[in-house]
């Protein structure tokens, strides 16, 4: 059956990004050190047309969400930034052949045809809300899981509604101090999880959790 | 070498106690939930004069920290909650036999007369900043480790200093939404750590960490 994931990269002390995020610097000052266990491996390094890198544990947990992933929603800060009505000529942070290969559904107020990209990604724009997304996503997923890909924001929407049903955190070694939180405004009541599966690396760790309602 | 560490259970997204912290509930509304991993092991149940309980990876992981551990660091609001001059009655939250079996040392701005406790516990009241009472503390530790045991802001304010040497964090697999953050007012630098050990569990998720400087 199709999920609702997500798979997140989070520093020790809880975010995703640094402060000061910008459309010229999407991860704030310091954020791209959360990544920094993903730069070196061939699954990351094959997607930006590179050869070599590592294959490990690491990679193999990028391929799996990959491979478990056949839509993908996000925020439109995520897409490429920007408020108010769209200037169509923009076609967001990922470039030509954006890394997702899946139907993408953009959260955002303001209506846009969508974006037919390279290497089978396709941009539609959601104007009806979170449900309405994951109801389209839903339905293009192939039977795949649906995966927010962020900001923090979408995510913690859908945990809010309680429409996520599991979600994987990648926790890095970094203290950032200040930026974006991962978990925020989660309102009154705990959330309860259970670990579904830990994995162990030297670069981060990987733990996947399920929502307990 | 006697190092300076932690062990903190924390919550997912960050916290070691819920709101509201009284003397009543001092770990705050929700807050004992974060500690369910410990509540059935028999490390735990002996401390408590109870029998059975049981013993795995979580129980080897405390009964670690208490045999590594030679002297004990706290704030005055672990110790026993309070403000202003001592009430020398209030001999704190821990009983006649509290739980460290070491020397600990409270940071305070008000002096007061060193107690001795059952059990091997003595708690010495030091007035005069966090590095003579970690100065106190090493002298004290028997070639052991010195442990910071809370709260919150006391093992921040030893991060900051750069007079950390590692900790572990169990991660609980609970999303509090409000409460004490682990790690808060951190300064503008982002702190480097390296992972030097996992173990993982279905309960909780062990991550020991070394500060790098």
């Amino acid at each position: 059956m199709t999920k609702l994931t997500f798979d997140i990269t989070m520093s020790l002390d809880g975010f995703i990004a640094g402060p000061n995020q910008t459309t010229e610097q999407p991860l704030g000052v310091g954020g791209e050190r959360l990544h920094e266990w993903v730069y070196g491996l061939r699954t990351w390094r094959e997607k930006l047309g590179l050869e070599g890198g590592a294959t490990n544990r690491d990679s193999e947990i990028v391929e799996e969400s990959v491979a478990t992933t056949g839509a993908v929603i996000m925020g439109r800060g995520m897409f490429g930034g920007g408020h108010g009505p769209w200037d169509e000529s923009w076609e967001g942070f990922w470039g030509d052949e954006p890394p997702y290969h899946a139907p993408v559904f953009v959260l955002t107020h303001h209506p846009r045809e969508a974006l037919t990209m390279k290497g089978g990604t396709t941009f539609a724009f959601v104007t009806d809300g979170i449900t309405s997304a994951l109801e389209q996503a839903r339905a293009a997923a192939g039977g795949k899981n649906v995966a927010v890909a962020g900001g923090a924001s979408v995510a913690q929407q859908y945990l809010k509604a309680g429409l996520l049903d599991e979600f994987q955190v990648h926790v890095s070694p970094i203290l950032l101090g200040h930026g974006t939180r991962l978990f925020d405004d989660l309102g009154p009541e705990p959330i309860g999880l259970k670990i579904t599966r830990t994995v162990e690396s030297p670069a981060v760790t990987h733990v996947m959790y399920t929502v307990v309602r």
